[in-house]
């Protein structure tokens, strides 16, 4: 076994096993000069298994672990297992164990013992036995001799969880910023399959004032699923159709499905066949596979000739006023190939001369169609250095690259803006440059619950802007639930509303008109929210400090929590999520907290609540969270979709006991001028003392805010309010 | 429409629909002439919709809806649609409308509004919308003309959901009792699979002293899958291998199921298809089904002779010592017939021919041929009058009339005596003679809450005694997962512990030795409150009163508990339901508790806690649950099995601040003695007066209870504890 060491980052450890294949997950240049060989790695067990590697760690009974992105099942992730495969699963359920996306990056530890952390870059299956087996042992099978390991430790004094996630980000990059007008609301359904269903949803928000900047098209809006290109029929003309949709606030986000559909006449296929730019089959030939459009070329995202070529192709809808892309089935999806449906009905022939072979077999031949692991070792990249890898030993990457080859399309086409890009499959290193959201999550309200935990997994792992979608996408949603869900998607960074075909119908005017209210006021809740989420989420962005948080990272808890979460560092979230509940149980750490309930935007009920557990009440009808003792949120009048005017007068709502202060933060919203140190804020303290506050504000940055007042409530331990404002001084 | 309507009972209003089927699920004889014409049922509207009528009933904002026995989802119904068609669905996510049974019994209303119910006897699908589509009404939609609703309501008084629960049970008979070996714990697996096996088992158990006083023979036992046959090879000398088991305290417990093999030469086959009892395809011939053993015939139970033929197939069993069954696959299940393969076989041929046939419809197709509803519709049941039904007309019939044969058999064989008998599937009716499994439940942590819910909506519909599959059925289980479910277990009535076929092992000794150490402890503590459980559960029996019960109907509640209930009037269970979790939430209404925390049956935890809303510490090692205030919970030291010795020494733990009774309750637990007072009780007092307890024990009854001591620790407000002793007289 050839091991070897390096130490980069303050608290990185880089262990090396043979020679891994490049991923690009890290940022961080490795000096090979700084590798000296080891035979061990810190606090693992390490053993030869199967041609690959077993790591074991030892658990103390205390020991949380965190980590590993898009997963099934609780926060903390001691008790089960975990493959780390991309895979397209539809069906979310708790015994899971992989899912779309492969982020291999583990916490671990508690206060009691010395949190550590590793991230293991290797970009095919990993499969973690956290506590399953054995209560008290991690184990960790790489089937592979060639990896990296990175290891985040410290000696001599105490990683915080933070600290940990923050190396780990140094390490792999910042995270990725949306345009501002991805923190509106978002609508999308299986499918608004025409101009008219669009245009139609378009104005019906408008007409109900319910403030929305997105609809998504579902494969429905293509020519015979032929990804890149529009029906034109029922979609004519349709750059003065996006442009129209624009005027009036509106992105249209259509969807990019992988797979090329082998048909003669068609551009994107002929040219990917002339060009070589698609997967090959073990014989050379390009490997066919079944997807939406029925058989399919897969592009050969690994080769950045591929990349380029795609990316260019995304031009044409650049060209038409398109700024956001949702890429879907990148695991990459296979519903079946020719010779899996040939085994089929070999065996269906056999089955008629034999009446003795079970039916069973049959069934279970075409539970594994989709998606069989197989069809994975069958086809083949190509390497930029020209090597041929089968998919099986790169396969996490492919929806990366896919994503990756997006992104410089419109990095290139588009330079100095931001886009909206979203991808369902994902490898670590993604998240600097587009967000995903969780998949075909279904309306039970136990999926509220796995939203709100990989919030937290996914921030973790630098995925700081995702979502599922609201509602659930399969089976149908009752009015109750859609509305809880909805108060959840108030913090939840990517806020969408997505649903598959068939289902009943998500829009809020597809409820009754008490469901229907409640919906519209909950969504300008998080409009009005918007000054606050995105002053935060964006320092979170330039601190490298994960914008959603379980308690346990901020504060020390009596016991784990993982249904309330921070969302910045002023508001804790604690949506309701049983059904018929008129509450639920809280914790509140260390402090007081300022317990709000928004019937609307601008009409809360307040009360203070000390630490401790507590069974707070909320009506259907009203949105909680909690405001930290000594804090702020700032707020705005909602408006109809980002942008659509300038915010004039901000509303500062504070629980101050001592001092607190925040960072109003505002930018373009459209540029990444914001790297560049372009952008603005107020800084805002208020400081209580013998029953009076002294408010000061600071502007700072180059570009100015247009702020010209600010109005503040201001509440103490006891919930009195103190109103006043303040003008700011013209610039 | 012909409807009318008849007094009877206290609070019950027969509605009668044209003339419905006789389902025998009431026990009430009704008086023809008491019958008037009338056009409306009181507090819903009608309306006739495809043949059928469908009711709808307002609900107030209040308004909790309770009952439906075996369904998955809240406890609290509103909020999701039901359908009332067994079936054998082994995947049970939260959407899943309708499992195994059905119960059409439902109760609704609240303290603000005057609780009612009612019972739809109608053994056919039956559809309800409570509150999906619209939060504030309830639809129920049946698809005939002919069927009989009871209608529970008082007028001049409110009733409780107690009241309408007991209002049901004597309208619908008292609830079936196991032998009291019942009350012990009981080891399955898919499968013992021969007689070593089970030796096997059975020996661990001793040799481990981990109680136990059942195992179970799944599948395997039979000669290919031949119900009434046993594999030779496998369990030669069955008789013998069964009494040496029951000597040493183990009853076996064989499976049986429906679906009679097709097989010449099969004594079972031959003799049904002479005497014509099994169920008719359209045309006459007998109709074919696929289910474990390949293609069967499924007997028709809706024939009285072939129930007599079936009970009397039991008695080769029960002259060889069996005391007990399960009746599985009786919704009925069917894999597939031979018109639905041949349409697989037809579509595959044309997909050959034809490439454009989407291969999704082939796939579709294969998930259709397991229970597709079609196959109900094809064949026929011969009725008492000789009348032919389809299945699909009395379909909920189908397990109840089989678990009814099967119960005539042992009565008929063993009169007097008492019989185990679980059956998966359930119609209103069959509480009276059988208990319920819940069936194929996962190795979840969602399927705790599930098995909790599942118990208090079951006891409410009179199965007092019933379970789920402890540590989960299908998947794999975490020692910690079973473990906590062991921990359910202690007060799950029937408290087995089943797995299916490939999963993890579940038996204690298959996980490491302090998870280990923590089941049998957890097993023990089961056995030492035998001496309350039984006494509780015999009483629930007597008064008709549930066994277990939600919260709500003991208590004023501030909001709806789900995950609590109560077992017996002295003791509330509070499980730990979440991964890692050192301890939960829980609500103490009303009164305080003594909170105890059982490391082992004799070594407690102990503390005074009062009502409200608290987070409680448990961890893993220790059994949590609840004493109510001026409660008493009877104990004694655990047996290796039910019976094994006569007790002598109770032990009685109390919480008493005012004055607390319990009346400790004992018969032969085998026979069926108590229905005619044939059991004995101690009828236990203390008073608290001044720092002092004034303790006393009356006897009752003609059967002498061997108690000799019982052993007093008595808990106060501050949790001090005084111990003392009373001797009983020798009797």
């Amino acid at each position: 076994m050839m091991l070897k060491k390096a130490q980069i980052l303050n608290f990185t450890k880089l262990y090396r096993f043979g020679q891994p294949f490049k991923t690009a997950a890290v940022v961080c240049p490795v000096d090979g000069s700084a590798f000296e060989p080891v035979n061990t790695i810190d606090g693992m067990a390490m053993a030869f298994r199967e041609g690959g590697i077993a790591l074991t760690i030892s658990l103390s009974p205390s020991d949380r672990v965190f980590g590993l992105g898009e997963t099934i099942g609780a926060l903390n992730k001691r008790g089960k297992k975990y493959r780390l495969y991309t895979t397209d699963d539809p069906v979310h359920t708790p015994g899971k164990e992989n899912l779309y996306g492969s982020h291999p990056f583990v916490l671990a530890g508690s206060a009691l013992t010395n949190p550590f952390g590793f991230f293991i870059d290797y970009p095919s299956e990993i499969c973690l036995d956290i506590g399953f087996t054995n209560h008290n042992v991690m184990e960790v099978a790489i089937p592979s001799m060639n990896f990296d390991i990175y290891f985040f430790s410290a000696t001599g004094r105490t990683l915080t969880f933070m600290e940990i996630v923050k190396e780990f980000l140094l390490l792999t990059g910042a995270p990725y910023c949306p345009p501002k007008w991805g923190f509106g609301y978002q609508q999308s359904r299986w499918s608004y399959p025409d101009a008219k269903s669009v245009a139609e949803t378009a104005s019906r928000f408008r007409k109900e004032g319910i403030p929305c900047d997105a609809i998504y098209m579902d494969i429905d809006y293509m020519d015979n699923f032929k990804v890149f290109t529009i029906d034109e029929v029922k979609f004519p003309d349709f750059q003065t159709f996006a442009g129209m949709l624009k005027k009036d606030g509106f992105r249209l986000i259509p969807i990019i499905d992988p797979g090329v559909k082998i048909e003669d006449g068609y551009g994107v296929y002929e040219e990917g066949r002339r060009r070589g730019l698609f997967c090959e089959a073990k014989d050379g030939s390009f490997f066919k596979a079944a997807v939406w459009p029925g058989l399919t070329h897969l592009p050969d995202f690994l080769n950045p000739e591929t990349r380029r070529w795609w990316g260019g192709l995304c031009t044409r809808f650049l060209d038409m006023g398109i700024e956001g892309f949702w890429l879907d089935m990148n695991e990459p999806s296979i519903f079946y190939t020719p010779a899996a449906i040939h085994e089929v009905f070999n065996l269906v022939d056999e089955m008629k001369g034999n009446p003795d072979i079970p039916k069973r077999r049959l069934q279970d031949m075409l539970n594994k169609l989709s998606n069989n692991r197989a069809y994975f070792r069958e086809f083949y990249h190509r390497t930029p250095s020209g090597g041929r890898v089968s998919n099986e030993e790169v396969h996490n990457l492919y929806g990366t690259l896919m994503t990756e080859a997006v992104a410089d399309g419109f990095i290139t086409n588009m330079p100095g803006r931001r886009y909206f890009l979203l991808t369902r499959s994902s490898y670590v290193g993604l998240h600097r440059y587009a967000a995903i959201w969780t998949g075909d999550n279904m309306s039970w309200w136990e999926h509220m619950l796995a939203h709100i935990r990989m919030l937290m997994s996914l921030n973790m792992a630098g995925v700081f802007y995702t979502g599922a979608d609201i509602g659930g996408f399969g089976s149908d949603v009752s009015p109750e639930l859609m509305i809880r869900w909805m108060q959840l998607g108030v913090f939840s960074p990517l806020f969408r509303n997505h649903s598959a075909f068939g289902t009943r119908r998500r829009e809020p005017w597809a409820f009754d008109g008490q469901a229907f209210d409640i919906m519209r006021d909950t969504i300008k809740l998080r409009y009005a929210l918007i000054p606050y989420a995105y002053s935060e989420f964006m320092r979170s962005v330039r601190e490298l400090s994960p914008f959603i948080r379980p308690l346990m990272f901020d504060f020390d808890c009596r016991f784990d929590v993982e249904d309330q979460f921070m969302y910045g560092s002023s508001i804790m979230a604690a949506p309701v999520l049983l059904p018929n509940a008129t509450g639920r149980y809280v914790l509140l750490p260390t402090v007081s907290w300022l317990y709000c309930r928004a019937l609307r935007h601008d009409k809360w009920a307040v009360s203070v609540i000390p630490q401790g557990v507590h069974y707070i009440d909320c009506p259907l009808c009203m949105t909680p969270f909690f405001i930290k003792e000594n804090s702020i949120v700032t707020l705005s009048e909602p408006v109809n979709y980002v942008g659509e005017r300038e915010i004039e007068v901000l509303r500062a709502v504070a629980f101050v006991t001592e001092t607190a202060s925040f960072t109003y933060y505002d930018d373009d919203g459209l540029t990444d001028g914001y790297k560049k140190g372009v952008y603005s804020t107020l800084q805002i303290n208020i400081v209580s003392s013998g029953g009076q506050y002294a408010i000061t504000i600071m502007a700072e940055g180059p570009r100015t805010t247009k702020i010209k007042r600010i109005d503040f409530e201001i509440y103490g331990r006891n919930a009195g309010l103190c109103r006043c404002s303040r003008q700011l001084p013209n610039q």
